[in-house]
């Protein structure tokens, strides 16, 4: 082995000592609480990526979508293959300036709440991802407290992904882990419109 | 109509113009290059959850894994379902402070680009993933510049993930869309280990 090998296997022989009391010292299991939030992209794309983890892991996933487009996203058409192991809502009519209307969007939002507080009372339901919630919280289309009271109440193993800009500071309080997406570059920004398989 | 609600309409309207002036500008179509990188969780599921998105539309997926814990993860489990529609390449034998071993790391990552650089030249590949190779260039174990080279020679319509943190500067200027997932608070901090369906 030659000097450098050497101080590599080292290096990575401490690396691993202080990796592995990390892990020793994490030891507990119970459902967490993750939010996404920030401009950039990847908020709804990673609680979708969570929901492949939790079905490859033979686990119940709920799915409700807040705010959404004309068009029916790729994940929307992919998991709606599997009915029996990740139910699929989606909720509302488009963004909030397509329908110009706060009180249709108060209504949209308040049907969605409705199949989201059922979701986070199931016990068999392993994950649940609440896309665009926050946005929804932000305008004030909800109760911020009956949504952390339902939070707070839902089966002590069950994950919860919420997405979208601008989450409430007393959700981000309660959360477990918080992740906020900076957005380094787009590019909408160079006249490139949003892709199938990337946004879509 | 109250006079708030005549607000809110028009706010609303205002809003629709500026956006959909947007996307009338946005109008290009072409494979686009997207970079995660950052500390916060977040990178690879995001990568995960686009999968779904291009798988959604019909696109062919290939992913390359590179920087792998010993448990096969949920993402694993759950894709080898589709052999048809996504190929999936886990490279590597655990994360590099596990081999211990210089030598063995740069194989392990000779032998993924190999997979890597073939999938960059099908075009009926859709999306391709490459899980975890910032971590691959930032120890210098693939010459940045084949990796450029190879992501510019592309077919056009192909869509590009790299994750991991620490991408290098030059690949974040050949990329269209970057996010920095920034962490603000993490589940494993406060005692709570790693769980199916989040982070495995």
């Amino acid at each position: 082995m030659t000097q450098s090998e050497e101080r590599h296997q080292q290096r990575m022989e401490k690396k691993k000592a202080y990796v592995d009391a990390g892990i020793e010292r994490a030891s507990s299991d119970r459902g967490v609480l993750v939010v996404n939030t920030g401009d950039g992209k990847g908020k709804s794309s990673s609680a979708f990526g969570m929901a492949t983890r939790a079905l490859g892991h033979g686990m119940k996933v709920g799915v409700v979508q807040y705010i959404k487009g004309k068009i029916p996203t790729g994940e929307e058409l992919f998991f709606r293959r599997f009915p029996e192991e990740i139910s699929f809502h989606v909720m509302g009519e488009g963004f909030t300036w397509e329908t110009q209307n706060r009180q249709r969007d108060i209504d949209n939002a308040e049907a969605g709440w409705a199949v989201a507080a059922a979701l986070l009372q199931d016990s068999s339901v392993g994950l649940v991802i609440l896309d665009e919630l926050n946005i929804v919280l932000k305008l004030k289309y909800l109760d911020l407290d009956r949504v952390l009271r339902a939070l707070e109440q839902r089966p002590e193993m069950q994950h919860v992904v919420i997405t979208g800009r601008g989450a409430p500071p007393q959700l981000i309080e309660m959360a477990d882990t918080v992740s906020s997406m900076e957005e380094v570059k787009h590019a909408y920004r160079i006249g490139i419109r949003a892709q199938p398989g990337v946004e879509l």
